[in-house]
């Protein structure tokens, strides 16, 4: 049962002949895309510096992108929408939008082209964009002085580890708008190295998973600070969230995202609001007692301002809810259980050693190790109406990141797998969920494809299985980098930083 | 959530005092038992070796273990049964039986020595097996004239690959009884090295993951054989099925096991009956048309001796099979999934590159893999009541060998965790699916610690999910020696090779 | 020896006081710093495509970066040179070459911003460019006319594994200066799947260790073809390197970039010869015989107008060539011996199965396997000076990607770590090899933080060991990326794609 | 350079034809040699346990062995030595030791039974030992009435990591016999589990890496104590080495080998002396200071009883020193660099994270990591004659264990790849250093071949390479087991228990 097969084939009669003029076409069309892209860039930089504009394609941000990412972000479209979006569409409209003296927004120039093209009518680019994004227009000269000296709220990150520094690269890249968050400190433990500083640098900088970081570091030694694309990061080294004065470095009313692990209820990160400078704190794990867990997309407006403790769940929560919640809108759950195949974590072991939890100790790059999750159990704290229905378990095995949920789900009425996946991918491309719930439809991926997924999950529709009421869905998600993505959404939300959002995002 | 957490715990107060006594106690028992296992084993040797009697402890084999093997295998009762077991115990069963001149015959002197034990009352060790045992006791002269030249059967291997191996080195290690299986040779292709003989020689010595053959090996360059625990092993060139002339080296009447995957179909396996000396043919892989898929345990009181061809089915449908079986005799199944997460396969490549088959061109150590499988749909063609009944999936994972499947079942009746878990320890201890179903109750079981087990599947307890007719079974199989003893066990089938059993392995 | 020790560290005093403008100047610099480089890429295009200027900074290729590319690679310069870099010293270098309608060329804008504020003094940028790039200036209109359809090189990949496919990758993303290397088709077998071209094209797309292509894949199923950033590429289906017409799609006087390693001789190649359309033949890998084995940077200066076929050596030995001609120029070396420890490649197995070769038929994922390389022998085909002075050997270990060489010399003068480093960082930053060479200080890299190097050899300066005439140098390598980046500029050299270069890369 | 060639090769003819009683013949030889080894076991275990006295065959020991076992154990002499050695041979000699009432010793009864048949003569086989192994003829009375209650040593591990675990296996396995050292007591922190008695003895009984316990494990919970294989292990909790008072539980003058590589000089290591019972401390790792590192083999008679505090050195020193006295004492060392390809350890992180150490904190499972290491330098430690000769490096790769050392070396004489590979073929077997240095000839060796080797280090002959007065030797090593089957010959040296030796072990 080894041996792969060789079968001949027969040769492929070749008919088409393809003229030179045809080659060169293609090659010139790209060649204008470029040269179109190359002049949104300073338009789409602008808008994202001046008028704390964030643009996107169909979701994808282009902000930051290179020529090429931009191009690419318009030919996803073509996977999700049946017609093409060229740079040719949007060009206009970014042109336009740099004239509009616009407030802060999230604008996506993708869908607005579509819709601008689709109306085919006679109507000026900017007769269209003033009606269909009113509410800002114009609104930038109010807004800037507004903002002066108080548009970005501070943020700490409270331990470095694996999600800290993702959640640092997330912060450090979104810096660069005016009504944003900003990274002032991290807090660590002193690790007992000599250079401790450039170390927590050169972490920041190098990652064996997600490649090098995208900009340039320098470590202010004097300072005790780690300057990050411009970002002045304070480290702080101290052993207790209790015990650290904020305001001393010029931070205050801050949100610390507590990335250890260590406390996981009210009285522990209750603690780090006994430190001076600190209004609230979030977890990035699973919080217990009555800490509100939340799911960014699903229930993260029940977040109040009485609120000082929250947590961000887990990163299995986070990929799995959304995907039941858009099932059980549209077909009703009975029962369920979720399945995940998770990459280990540094809270396992290289080699076999000792280990507080079961089967964890063992030599986590040699083996499949069954770990207990409270992740489809929990799923029902940020979305009630599944509580009692599912039940969840987990294999880690040795990949380094990215991970797969499987639902298996008794519904409450018949699916099929056309369907379901039909309604998926609507879900990703036009509901409310598009920043959550990614669709792929390859049969090629397989799961490093998916690392630096910033969604918090991705439909593989190929692997759908669907029959009578019963439904299987296969759900990959970046464990580290798609979970680090909804928790800062989760604290801009804190935060209050809120944009209005061009066009809605809902079905129709 | 990254950093393990560290709590201090208080001193665990210490009051027993152990006497020196009590300490050198244990080890002078443990010394006893080992002399008494000593003297065990020219015992064991001999009742294999002249009689064919093939002995075992609660279905683990003794033969040629070393004396902590046969000490281990008694002390696995404990395990399983409410009581202990010692080699005082069945050092006198031994005894007896080797005085029985007995017949051809698996017996299980655990078994039994526990129940003379139970018994309790004053009869001779030798009246209570004569009773037990009657069909054989006194059959050795009768067998052994009747056997003369003819109690072994030709096996040829084609194909040489894992499977290939490993069910040579089985057939190796049991070739010592009278009446078995006999690997006369394997046929390969010409693989175009110089040493092509010392290359299959050495891969049959050392494995990377099963580990070095157990035994000696030499190469008879001159014979073009290899020379394993003295079973002369011709190795033949070929470039087709029907190209042999097995007669030519005094191969006879072979049962050929293909395990190269080439040929699935009636037609394809069906050349190896043109080679002059082949009678039957099995394919270690699910066979297609109308080819029997055997899963031993299960169905193979289907194979009748018209059946020229057979399959062995997939590594998967046996591992699930027997358990999917018990749970359906015992609660029904309404409807399932089977996922299973599996080790790679030399099927997968290295780093990406072209593959016929989808995904499977990925790189195999560096992702989870979703790969196709039918092994859950080929249940029914064993198990034809599950037809209709059951998906499933598998999720190729960076790990060379152990598999898990995961049964997740809506069943007809209620079922606990508690009363599932008992009925499958009971299966794996005293049913006829004994030598296919396995059952480990440890929280620290990971997938190496399966490498090399003999049995189709190993219930994994403490991981069972139940809740009202809902069941998550977890299973765990070595994906290539479990599957090897299956395929072993349905070749003796096919030989004839059949012995009486006894005890009879059946739940009371 | 394995707990790792906890030793509490006392507080780092914190004294320095950053004020609120100190730390927004930061983030002012910042995105002062995008704006600029963001005006840039338009510029950066423009001088590509139109001019067919490849512009870079200190050898970091700036075309179709992402703004942030940008800044990196002129933070980069702050490593190797004592002064710093900024956009605000390259910006005006890059408008005036702008103006200067030049003809093609390789303009370093980061060496002449340098110079250029070095030299102090008040000529305008213009009139020192008019002196610096003298030879180009003005060149355009002449060059576009004498271009016009004949400027570009049809290039043929036959074989389309690893490394064809990251030589499409570099060919493709080159495609857009004028004249240049054109990717014309891939010839490969049929290779058994329905949808086989989109599976190329998906290879090409996606990769486990590369990640996804820079750019957008369509399939033209229709006339065979994949087009990857509007590069046309004929897929060619055949079973013989002499069996193909390539002149029937319009390809002609192509070179064939043999990428199979079935052939490594003249009989084999040359059957390339005999294919319409073929005028040159490129072996990626050692070539047999009398082949010229080419390694980039050290004597490609023998390719001749007669050199019908040519080798581009290994990985390996492209890897160490440069840095053992560059210590052999400066110390002389007695003898020597160089052990690489590599990273798998397909040629090896998953798991344990029959291969041709020693050892390699071992599991890759599993095991250290010592495999005989030519590697270091090889160099002397390319630096005969070393003739008969080096020995080599490697050992394959469990990663996907990059290699290390370990260079173990007799050295003719004496060394020290501070003076080879010193030198060979010069190498890196100003000589003739800068593209062969680079040089990395840092003391916490590790092999997958050269995923992705073009350099053929990257020198690890903190690992150097050197005791009197004795040197060790230990010098990490893509094994598949820098060597194909070689192989590309062996092919454009081939092509005659010659370009002058600014300022000229030489030690002073 | 992927795809790997297929050529035809042409039939081999077959022209031998092998009778069926040739066939037969073999099988035949076989099983009366598993008929004679079998009643070899009671003899083996009797001789061990009665009288003290450890049999091998060519240094492989055949305590505990199984039948097959015992006859590769015999078959081994073939690869070594001119004649081929059966247990025809040995079981005379045994048969007779049994009937000399023998006092303790170390008897080889392969190189016995070879020089008895070599000898060839009519002495009867009692006469010839009754020379051979005078000293120990007769004294089995007098011995025993001499041991009776202080013929063994107390043992105590502080800590129990990898090695800690692999040190108790191999004292476990050697505790049957009368004199020896006694595993009383292992010494860990509380853990924070519940169940952290029977966690620590899970990790006994399962390994990822080396398989299985051999034997029996139960947890003692009122006791606080493991009973392995009727050893009786005290499980002492403790926050240090300087608390403890073993006395308490009846354990005295003992020797703490401690595993942590918390302390490594004598102020650290010397708490373990202040702990009440305690006599002498060993430490597995490099010691600090003037601590002598004995790496047993090479200066083990440097320990005099003034010794309190003593290192066993590193495992890579251990693998490499024997080889260099070899070639040191045979052709002279100039000068020379080891480098060694390591397998991950504990110390590192599954994934990026702090760590104290350069490039440790580095993904182990994705990297190859540059370490240093200062085993080439410790060499002189234990052999002065090399003192400023060597340095060393090592790259740690992800493979879980198994190293390999590359003695790269300038030498004082010419020297060949044939005459030094016979001259360490010699060496391990019959020098003094026949335990520490293995030596192994094949084309087909891969690391994981070497799992639960016992010997130092293993000489991988096929890769030797030479050339006038440089050598390179690449050494094997299981950095865990290896090492720790040399901690526990040290130990042993230090409590006294020491074995006459029969025959000696030197080269003639």
């Amino acid at each position: 049962m080894c041996a792969p097969i060789f079968q001949p084939v027969p040769y492929r009669a070749e008919v088409h002949i393809v003229s030179h003029e045809q080659i060169n076409q293609h090659l010139t069309n790209w060649t204008e895309r470029e040269s179109t892209a190359e002049a949104m860039i300073p338009l789409i930089g602008r808008l994202y510096r001046k008028n704390n504009v964030v643009t996107s394609v169909y979701g994808r941000s282009i902000i930051n992108q290179s020529v090429i990412g931009i191009i690419r972000a318009h030919r996803y479209v073509r996977q999700v929408e049946d017609s093409e979006l060229s740079v040719h569409d949007t060009m206009p409209i970014l042109e336009a939008l740099d004239r509009l003296e616009l407030g802060t927004a999230h604008i996506d120039i993708g869908k607005l082209g579509v819709k601008y093209r689709d109306q085919g009518g006679s109507e000026s680019v900017e007769d269209f964009l003033k009606r269909e994004i009113a509410p800002v227009v114009g609104k930038y000269g109010e807004e800037s002085k507004k903002n002066e000296g108080n548009g970005t709220k501070d943020v700490v990150l409270y331990g470095f580890g694996r999600i800290g520094r993702l959640l640092a690269r997330i912060m450090i890249e979104k810096a660069g708008g005016g009504n944003n968050l900003r990274l002032r400190a991290i807090v660590v433990r002193q690790g007992g190295a000599e250079n401790d500083l450039e170390k927590r640098a050169s972490l920041l900088r190098r990652d064996s998973v997600h490649g090098p970081f995208n900009g340039t570091i320098t470590v202010d030694e004097e300072n005790s600070a780690i300057i990050a694309n411009g970002n002045f990061i304070k480290v702080i080294y101290s052993d207790g969230p209790d015990k650290v004065d904020y305001t001393s470095y010029g931070i205050d009313n801050a949100i610390v995202i507590d990335n250890t692990g260590k406390w996981r209820d009210e009285e522990g990160l209750g603690l780090h609001l006994k430190s001076k400078g600190v209004s609230r704190v979030i977890l990035t794990a699973p919080g217990k007692g009555d800490i509100k867990n939340i799911v960014y997309g699903i229930n993260n407006d029940w977040i109040t301002d009485e609120d000082k403790i929250l947590s961000a769940a887990s990163c299995t929560t986070n990929a799995i809810t959304p995907v039941l919640k858009a099932i059980y809108d549209e077909y009703g759950i009975v029962d369920g259980h979720v399945e995940t195949v998770h990459s280990y974590t540094n809270d396992q072991n290289l080699i076999d050693n000792y280990h507080k939890g079961s089967r964890r100790g063992r030599s986590a790059p040699l083996n499949m190790v069954i770990t207990e999750t409270g992740a489809a159990k929990a799923v029902s704290k940020a979305l009630p109406e599944l509580k009692g229905k599912l039940s969840g378990n987990a294999i880690r095995v040795p990949t380094p990141n990215v991970s797969m949920a499987i639902l298996n789900l008794n519904l409450e009425k018949d699916v099929s797998v056309e369907s379901v996946n039909e309604y998926l991918r609507e879900m990703a491309l036009h509901s409310e969920l598009q920043k959550q719930i990614d669709f792929v439809n390859s049969p090629e991926v397989v799961s490093t494809d998916f690392v630096g997924s910033r969604h918090a999950g991705v439909v593989d529709a190929q692997a759908t299985i669907a029959n009578g009421k019963r439904l299987i869905l296969y759900v990959w998600y970046d464990n580290e980098f798609g979970y680090s993505a909804q928790v800062v959404r989760v604290v801009n939300q804190m935060a209050g930083v809120t944009y209005p959002i061009f066009p809605k995002r809902t079905r129709d």
